[in-house]
């Protein structure tokens, strides 16, 4: 079962700018913007940020307001950056936000945890 | 009586993108972005936007964000952006926003209004 996602057009600049006014939500795009920008992540690799059931509330906000497309596997959700749909409506406007979050402290925690988790 | 802002280096990402991410806020900031970046606008002018009341609501959010400067004038309340905080802080961000708010409806009205009330 697919989820919806606003069309390109539909993406407006204030609910993208909402999305995107939280820690969390914050370093979630940190988290996507330094791993692969075609596989991207799935949820439960994003664990580490916060609570499961916050980070599934966090998740559809993203969703909803256009910043990310998320494709179910199974049982499981995979997370990819919009950064196409993004970069035309607002030229520029993603990778500014992405130059200061890619540093977010929990982006750090969260991706060494990560690699950690392959690692074992 | 001045009005509490945070420092340049108090200002946060989050902070500042929730504060953008409403309709009438960024209409605010498209607004001042249009107009004289040194005198700013008096919160009279912005009335077009929205009620006072919701207004003087909005205004509160974007300097307490570190978006605005808000200065008391006897009884009125001159408002400038604060574009050299966040340039510094977050470089291109807010241009990146300027760029999709100046054309927003709500700004056109309203720099609309203000132009034919100077005229009257």
């Amino acid at each position: 079962m697919s989820l919806p996602h606003p069309d390109a057009d539909q993406i407006t600049l204030p609910a993208v700018l909402a999305a995107l006014g939280d820690d969390t939500r914050l370093a979630i795009i940190g988290c996507l913007a330094r791993s692969d920008a075609i596989t991207g992540l799935v949820c439960g690799q994003l664990c580490g940020l916060t609570s499961k059931t916050n980070l599934t509330y966090h998740v559809a906000k993203l969703r909803e307001a256009g910043v990310i497309n998320v494709r179910p596997e199974g049982t499981r959700r995979r997370v990819t950056l919009r950064r196409e749909d993004l970069d035309n409506r607002f030229p520029g406007f993603l990778d500014t936000v992405i130059a200061s979050a890619i540093d977010l402290p929990l982006v750090d925690i969260t991706l060494r945890q990560l690699h950690e988790a392959v690692q074992d």
